[in-house]
């Protein structure tokens, strides 16, 4: 055991610092740093966290203790120049405890210590405001009667309103100073009452009580059931803090604030903040009197008629902002700061790391490293990848008004306003007529994809972060509500209902797809403005990044705007959304009523061209970039019509009967088309269909590669395999299709064929698989509804109620489930590895651009992630910190 | 290389035997052992596989074999008493390819070698038949002039057309001697000419250019192919087997038969076969005569005319019999047995280990111990568990007449005819009025559970054999035909239409359970006679096995079955089965539409008498062996109608408006129910649902306690667990009730509580769960499910294809995917036992009762394997020979 056991702090020095944390605590050791670096801080000590474990084990302190507490105080008295217990400027003290992590349960704060009947007067003189000053001591004597001599609060709540009632006032407000000081009188006596002896008048005997009550409130069981539950040492023990109090209120010289050393909307390098003279920090905070601005400046470019405190405070104004550029030269970082001012002497409160728009952390970040103060590396770790997201989509105007009519998942970020349609033909119909649509569907199917490409934004009433419209939303970079549950869609009648509105198709509403509120009419929003720190963040990401970062598109649009975006590659071209184009869907249907392979490779024959076509164009724009195409995956009865109403038009367009559209549509209906006839299934039922597809990748690689003068090297991914017999059958006549491609058009080319890893029996047996796989593609969506049996498309009933009920702690469609899912992934590394060293492996389902995910395929070794478009600078940049993170625990 | 090249057999002896496979080939080394044990085969020689590797290597022969060759010729010779090449009475050869493995590819046989112009007078002679000789001879030269020299077969075949032709004949058999003599010269013609040399007329030509045939035959493409795909090493070589021909058809004192020495129909001990005079053995096969017994109790039984070879050969009888009793004692197994006579003389051509019933293979064993032949160990590992399937259900007359209108899966076994109905409420009105129904469904669901309980028999035309129908079945006992997809079912219309066939509700079918066959009326059946062998088997069985063996069942008439059946304790207590009673059914319904918690317990304080009889007639039958209750699993749409009609019905005898059901029904709706809200995800939003099914067992058990005397231990299980928190957050609630009933009813009891593991993430994360699990229980039906992301209601449109390319070899529902699921189900193994070495586990899915599944549960070292009732005699004879296999391999 030391021999130490207070350490001091203040008066532009202290004992302790930043590293002292197990002795002081977390609250300990920062006033202990604050103080060091020359900040003024209300002075002050720290009984260490060694005490309390000796006053758990003996129920006694250390012997020198006493000595060392009095000797603290008095260093406090002198910088301050104030007495403990003095009876015209008293010293008064607050007394809260502090371990290393915050911790409840625990006894927090004892405010205002000191005071007693003799002092009280003592600050009304000091103040000039009685009031005040008895509010204080009546304040002191419940929170130390609650706290540490265990009165119950209720007694006191009880003399309030009995006194209120008697003087017939309504609210605490109405009391006046005397009001208070009857009250004191009144909580003495029931103290008394309840102990049998009087309350300390003492200061000391108030100050040994209080320590006391926080070391004895380690022990006590809310405080232990909450270490059992985090897993925190018994023996770590908390530590007392002593901090002389300091009051914004004791007249025109005296003031309270919070300040920021950098604007936090904008990240602009200017003191940005706010003052009150003569007021309490809650004051501020509770915003009955306006704030004044703190610089000259910002009170200018606002209009305010206030004064800045740069001109009612000259002198503490300069020493304020000293202090910022001392705190943030020190930190490195932006600081949020709370300030008083008693009587013409600045004290800093608080200071911490400052919340920021994603806009300003970025301008932060820059503008620091070109100030030298952090480094590259720094800098990418400090902005939230996510938070990028705000940057790439209009967000809604913080200030305008609007009504919020209910709340869904914010499926796809953006703010947009537009008419509600609901119907997917609908929609088309009037945006074609120029309008901002919003499609509002209970939830969407491929059949919609027409319709969600013709709209603004997407509004569903069913359905999770993964479910279709989510994913398709965006992809397409479109804004996105999903499952909002209280939403009552009526497609026959063609309105909505909600929250007691009535919203009729044509009517506007607007959707914030970052926080999933549906509001109604038009709220004003603003447009992305991509300022030139943007692309040098991108840049210093990929200069660390060890990851590849591709895009999952299929459309030309999708796929340009992820090059724009920095795709260096497509991990995930989804062929089925091709085939629901008005001229194709017709093709494919009469492909899947065919009844032998002759009449399907007729229907094939007719896709084909059109295939060739998209795949010439993708591979066009990537100029030889990678292109990872994956054969169809749907089963086939998502391309026949659903709704009883659709049949006899669908019908009448192929020219067959209804009767037998829908005998079809019934024979392949399934009880659980997830785990049904899909993926390379259809493949190997109906091998016609691969081969027309594969056929049309070959052609149009050759094309391309003609065009651009590039060497497009197709890879040809088949979903949804459970068995490398699969494979190896598929693989042998995407082979022979190749032959005779290249025979035919006497050009080769280079390709790949590989597999989706998106079934647990997939990656168990990956070792077995790369024998046959040329590369991985893992299906984090699919997998992660198998491993864990669940169906995205119904989750979001429990899910929500799993979340609330802390059985999870992320939707495990939103970020990887790292135990199940990420284990399996783990071991299909591994073993897919093992058998083929150089395989090249990926991620392609949701989870590729979630930061979190992301850095998990960094940890277990992937080559590459691939996300929507609009996540791609996401990626990038959660790879890049994927990597730092990495390099760091190496 | 051995200094030997050459190894004879017959005449009472042999130069090798069983042990020389390597060196003779399996056909030599089997001809070897026979000649070994004093068999008279027809004498003949191998020409080992060393010489075919040096004949490969060199394209010579070693410098000894032709003088080896000549000496075994010589000694062949001998023993039959006539001479290669005589004029007369000529040795005819056959010669033959045989390596270690049987492998197409290879040249197979020349038969007749030895024959020419000359000797086939000398065969003519002999045989008084020169029809047969002159064949003999035309054949002989096509064979060998194909295989040996070359020339294509179509040459003679055309010959043998343009002659036919010429004269006027249609078939083959219109040919006499004069024809065959005349193709005999054609043919040696075409052969002169398209080789430029005439046919070798020189025997020893004739022999070596065979001998050389089948060497050079190892290293054709088509050989090498086979020997790559199945892993065959070049090095192995072939040997080549020359043996003397014998026939049949030489006069009244020839003769030819098949025999088996036991009876293969019943396994009474008990000589049985068949044999024809002067005939040859194709003509026993081919049906054209009348065969006769062998036999005069056999022939005096049946009332044949045709006399016995007892009566007419009855020293050779004596012979045969020997023979018989001789190869008996000597393989230590019922043989089935080719012979030949020729003039007078028994040669025994082939013996095998004989094909037989379920019964005889079941009488034959326990028979052989009884004699001493074999071991209870040996006898346990000789009868197919699957088998005994056949013997606990009735099964169709062999020799009934039917007319068979299609077949499905074979889902559950057993043989009854009835009259069709198409719902299950109209079969079991009919089945009330005494008659036996079969159920005729599209696929069955739990709504249709009274139905099936009671009709005699399913059939279905959609569904696997682990769909709902085939396991619902499987567990009643009840025959099943599943998936029978020609079937076209009109239930509106109250018809199934078939093959041409309209059959109207109340017609009768029959179905074979065991083939698949349905078949149109009334087709005759056997009650099924389990004789004494049964019972000694079982108890065999019992005293080697070291896994339990458990049942899945929930009536009192499943249950008591199973225990008649040796079940020794319940692995799967369905709670759901019980819930669709008529009596419930309502008040679950209320449970499901009611808008709270207190609308839901309302509900369920109704259901709680009923589900506590359950238990409690459950327990008491189980008299104290462990009862695994699996608590409510499927989602609660299950329980409302699905059919529009059903609606109005259901919602007045429930007293609420249908489009309120409806609307309820909607909201309940899935896109993958099998991923759904289930499992213990209900249990979690609904807490009261598994609160209530707790109670009922804790109250059942202590009530059953009290009655029985028995100490009640129940198993309460938990389904669909993916995480821990899942099961903690349940298991904290079944404690809870437990304290609350054991309180109540001032008595404790014991009880676990466990976890299916049936995700893949559950299986994964095992040694998490374990901390709280107390039993796992594999459920290996969802299991697959998820592993493969297979459905098993939908899968039967491609598992089927899948099958029949060679992509599976079993289906994974039937059978457990060892590398897939079984990996998953060691990894649960082993984590799950590091936590909690004592954990018990067992497998409860549809594999419990797989013979092969059940092997590999012993080696994944599963305590237990629970199946339905019918299977549990196969569980017990399987376990036993999972047990002895794994001892042997130890």
């Amino acid at each position: 055991m030391a021999s130490k056991f207070v350490f001091g702090f203040g008066g532009g020095s202290a004992e302790g610092g930043a590293q002292d944390r197990n002795l002081l605590g977390g609250k300990g050791a920062n006033l202990a740093e604050m103080a060091s670096i020359g900040i003024d801080v209300p002075p002050g000590f720290t009984i260490t966290t060694e005490v309390c474990t000796h006053f758990t084990a003996n129920n006694a302190y250390p012997d020198s203790l006493k000595t060392e507490v009095i000797a603290a105080l008095k260093t406090v008295e002198d910088i301050v120049g104030t007495k403990f217990g003095d009876n015209h400027n008293p010293l008064l003290v607050s007394v809260r405890s502090g371990a290393r992590v915050s911790m409840p349960g625990m006894m927090d704060t004892v405010l205002n210590l000191g005071l007693n009947d003799v002092t009280v007067k003592g600050l009304e003189e000091n103040s000039e405001n009685p009031r005040f000053a008895w509010d204080s001591y009546r304040r002191f004597i419940q929170m130390y009667s609650d706290v540490v001599l265990g009165v119950s609060h209720y007694h006191f709540e009880d003399l309030i309103e009995m006194h209120k009632e008697d003087n017939g006032h309504i609210k605490d407000t109405d009391l006046e100073a005397d009001d208070w000081k009857k009250l004191c009188g009144a909580f003495l006596a029931k103290v008394e009452e309840e102990l049998g002896k009087p309350f300390p008048q003492d200061p000391y005997d108030q100050l040994w009580g209080a320590i006391g009550a926080v070391f004895a409130s380690w022990g006590v069981d809310r405080a232990k059931t909450y270490r059992r539950l985090h897993a925190i040492p018994e023996g770590w023990g908390t530590a007392v803090n002593v901090q002389a109090m300091v009051f914004g209120n004791m007249g025109d010289s005296s003031a309270t604030g919070v300040a920021f050393t950098r604007n936090p909307a904008t990240g602009d390098n200017e003191y940005y903040g706010e003052y009150l003279i003569n007021a309490q920090g809650e004051d501020v905070v509770a915003g009955i009197r306006t704030p004044q601005f703190l610089t000259e400046q910002a009170r200018v470019e606002a209009g305010a008629e206030l004064p800045s405190m740069e001109v009612t405070l000259p002198e503490v104004y300069k020493q304020l902002t000293d202090n910022f550029d001392l705190l943030e030269d020190h930190y490195r970082e932006m600081q949020d700061i709370e300030f008083t001012v008693q009587k013409g002497k600045l004290w800093l409160l608080q200071t911490r790391t400052g919340k920021r728009t994603a806009k300003a952390a970025l301008k932060i970040a820059i503008d620091m490293v070109e100030e030298g103060k952090i480094t590259k590396e720094e800098a990418l770790l400090r902005i939230e990848a996510k938070s990028l997201d705000q940057l790439l989509h209009p967000t809604l105007d913080p200030d305008a008004e609007r009504t919020v009519l209910t709340r869904g998942l914010p499926a796809s970020p953006g703010a947009a306003s537009g008419k509600v349609y609901f119907t997917a033909d609908e929609a088309e119909r009037q945006a074609a007529t120029g309008a901002e649509v919003i499609l509002v569907r209970v939830e969407t199917s491929p059949e919609d994809i027409h319709g969600m490409h013709a709209a603004s934004d997407i509004l569903t009433s069913r359905g999770g972060m993964t479910s279709h419209a989510a994913v398709v939303a965006r992809g397409m970079g479109r804004t996105c509500v999903a499952g909002a549950g209280e939403l009552d869609v009526n497609v026959a009648e063609g309105v909505m209902r909600v929250a007691g509105h009535e919203i009729k198709a044509g009517e506007i509403i607007t959707l914030d797809g970052s926080s999933g509120e549906v509001m109604l009419g038009e709220v004003a929003h603003q447009e992305p403005e991509l300022a030139g720190e943007f692309s040098v963040l991108m840049n210093w990401a990929d200069e660390v990044r060890t990851m590849q970062v591709r895009t999952n598109a299929e459309t030309p649009k999708d796929v340009r705007t992820a090059r724009e975006f920095g795709a260096e590659g497509i991990g995930l071209c989804r062929t089925e959304h091709m085939f629901f184009d008005a001229e194709r869907i017709v093709a494919v249907r009469q492909m899947i009523l065919a009844d032998d392979v002759e009449g399907r490779e007729v229907a094939l024959a007719k896709i084909l061209p059109m295939q060739r076509g998209d795949f010439a164009e993708i591979f066009e724009i990537m100029k030889g970039l990678p292109v990872t195409i994956r054969l169809l995956d749907p089963p086939l009865h998502e391309f026949l019509p659903r709704e009883e109403a659709e049949f006899a038009t669908v019908a009448e367009g192929m020219n067959v009967s209804a009767a037998q559209l829908k005998r079809r549509a019934n024979e392949l209906h399934e009880s659980n088309p997830m785990l049904g006839h899909r993926g390379c299934r259809l493949g190997i039922s109906y091998p016609e269909i691969y081969e027309m597809q594969t056929r049309a990748i070959f052609e149009g690689a050759i094309e391309a590669q003609k065009k651009t003068g590039q060497a497009i090297v197709p890879e040809i991914m088949i979903p949804l395999v459970a068995l490398k017999e699969e494979l190896d059958f598929l693989k042998e006549r995407i082979d022979n299709v190749a032959k005779q491609v290249f025979a035919e058009k006497n050009s080769e080319i280079e390709y790949f064929v590989g597999t989706m890893i998106e079934l647990p029996r997939a990656a168990i047996t990956a070792g077995h698989i790369a024998e046959t796989a040329e590369f991985f593609s893992f299906g984090t969506n699919d997998l992660t509804q198998t491993a864990l049996g669940v169906s995205r498309d119904d989750a979001q009933t429990f899910l929500s109620e799993y979340l609330r009920l802390h059985i999870i702690h992320e939707d495990p469609f939103v970020s990887l489930d790292f135990e199940g899912v990420g284990e399996l992934i783990k071991m299909a590394v591994e073993r897919g590895r093992k058998t083929r060293p150089d395989i090249k492996m990926g991620i392609c389902g949701e989870h590729g651009g979630d930061p979190r995910s992301i850095k998990f395929c960094q940890g277990a070794g992937l080559d590459y992630v691939s996300c929507s478009p609009f996540r791609v600078p996401i990626a990038r940049l959660a790879a890049a910190q994927a990597a730092l993170e990495n390099k760091k625990n190496q």
